[in-house]
């Protein structure tokens, strides 16, 4: 199989790295080649190049079976007025592999529970996943746009859908809740967007196709209330880009760690982007301390969405298990193991 | 001094009339005479006039000194279809009344700590006001409407902000700033949205004049997973509408329940709208047993703000302080109290 490795920028490759290792031992372990093929995005893609998303690069990931990303973004380039940013590589890819589906899962792990800012109890049987809509939204719609009227400048966004980018995503988080336990709460603002009203009538029309599975409708505002007051409640989360891109960082508090979560981008047909939900960590860059369960978990997604190898993927969540369970941690939960030693931990228990 | 009472749906009324009557013994303590008038507004205002803001609502608002309002909206108006909404009659009144800056203190009490979800030493020293834009943004921006493109909807909605309404949200973040502790968290998605790097220039340059307050930008997501990790590294939070929207109701975990928090709506000119941040909560109306505390702490924002007694709005809070300090509980607190026994409580310590 042939893998597109993005690292990217900040903790970016030291991440990378780690879960190239752990995709290399399973290799070894379970008689598989992979091919990775290296290539900018980013920052260090405008340094080299002056574009984020430099032509090869989408090419590359687009001919290929899955792409591993670590992080873009950085302090260098966090002027506003700048033209090129990193992130326009980021959302540029998205858009060009087409990959409509973030899966952020969020499991919180029982040796964890004590890293969490929760009590304990409100922690019992976390097991969620939000399907965040990754191509549409705030982030895309019509091109952004500063515009100068009676002296001064506006800015403005735009929040658009269309029936069928919403019915797609719905749709892809309805099957995910049959093989789970059967509930999806759809997380809009309904009250106040035409676009959340939209996404409400096509979310019920899907919803007539999976008489078995729960539905129920959640304002964002309750939402991120509820996701803290009551992170049980929650099995599978489907909502808008922007949405999505808040409620993810804010359930990684549940976990203890941004560092410790995953995420797999699909868009039904082929490959696949795979990267942790964390971002270039600038302050920690370089330093060897990142916390590379977030993109190890991610190689495990890959190889069970892009790849179909279940059982590898397996083998690495119960590595990732185990060496938690056994103590092991990254300054983030509290440790003081190096990026090096906390995948060497994991690798050592590939089983 | 002329208040306008807008109790609006479900338990709007209830927690209204509790308010009144904490004001009522306020006038008779201190010497004041309140006048209050009711007007419709919300799902009643639909109901009895097919309008949720009737001319005569809006123009009362208009010339009352202050706006005590309670929750508006409810399943019986929330077809997704239905072309007029409760909602928007209080969108419109905010947008009429050019309440642009929405304060909402989130102050832990620590006799409320245990109520909270997350661990005690988390909530130690948590004093943090959001101030969120109010009348543009997201909610509002170019008419909101629905489009057929090539044989299916397409639903579009706009963040829009220009230059003056921007400044003038992040002048008054500072001015707050200035009588507390001396920082100003803005809150944007610089990294992705047009509308926030204008966000951020603008704020950079009001942050010029004030040269001993603290300035950091962060981004939403960032913002999102603070709030929860480390609360009390926030000051003054300022952003815009929809993500004050969800960041207000995630702070209200903090607190234990969303049923303790107030909200004060200005426009820097005269009157003011004040209401509790939680909803028309419609599975609870009509029991006797919201908590009124949110709606009592919007009356003394309302003595402060609108009509300049301090005194008085201290004495409110004072009281609040004391009886939850001595144990006083409604249900979402995990206690048994009405809320009309609630509210005698805070009157009996009003000192
Ligand atoms: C880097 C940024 C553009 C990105 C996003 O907002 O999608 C990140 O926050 C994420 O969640 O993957
Ligand atoms: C009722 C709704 C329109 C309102 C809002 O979104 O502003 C509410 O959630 C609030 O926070 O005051």
């Amino acid at each position: 199989a042939n893998i597109v490795l993005l690292p990217g920028d900040g903790i970016g490759p030291e991440v990378v790295s780690a879960a190239v290792r752990v995709l290399e031992a399973i290799g070894q372990r379970f008689g598989h080649t992979f091919k990775f093929t290296e290539h900018l995005i980013g920052g260090c893609a405008i340094d080299q190049t002056g574009n984020p998303l430099p032509e090869a690069t989408l090419e590359a990931c687009r001919t290929a079976d899955a792409v591993l990303l670590g992080a873009v973004g950085g302090p260098k380039w966090d002027d506003p007025r700048a033209s090129v940013r990193p992130e326009q590589g980021l959302l540029g890819l998205r858009r060009g592999l087409g990959v409509f589906a973030n899966l952020r899962p969020v499991r919180v792990h029982p040796a964890l529970i004590e890293a969490s800012p929760l009590k304990p109890d409100r922690l019992q049987g976390v097991d969620l996943i939000v399907v965040r809509e990754l191509t549409g939204g705030l982030y895309f719609g019509q091109p952004k746009k500063r515009e100068w009227v009676n002296g001064q400048y506006h800015a403005v966004d735009t929040l658009e859908y269309s029936e069928t980018e919403i019915e797609r995503i719905v749709d892809l988080a309805f099957r995910l809740a049959c093989q789970r336990r059967k509930k999806v709460s759809s997380v809009d603002k309904a009250n106040v967007l035409e676009s959340s009203r939209l996404w409400r009538e096509v979310t019920n029309r899907v919803a007539q196709r999976y008489p078995d599975i729960l539905l129920e409708h959640v304002l964002v505002d309750t939402a991120a209330m509820r996701l803290i007051s009551a992170p049980h409640s929650f099995d599978v989360v489907v909502t808008e880009n922007m949405f999505g891109d808040i409620l993810t960082d804010e359930a990684a508090v549940l976990v203890g760690s941004m560092g410790m979560l995953p995420s797999a981008s699909l868009n039904g047909k082929h490959g696949g982007l795979y990267e942790p939900i964390h971002g270039s960590a600038p302050d920690i860059a370089g330093q060897g301390i990142a916390n590379p369960i977030g993109t190890i978990l991610s190689a495990a997604m890959l190889l069970r969405y892009s790849l179909g190898l279940e059982q590898e993927a397996r083998a690495i969540e119960r590595a990732v298990d185990r060496a938690i369970e056994e103590g092991c941690r990254t300054r983030d939960l509290g440790g003081s193991l190096s990026t090096t030693a906390m995948t060497d931990a994991v690798i050592e228990r590939l089983g």
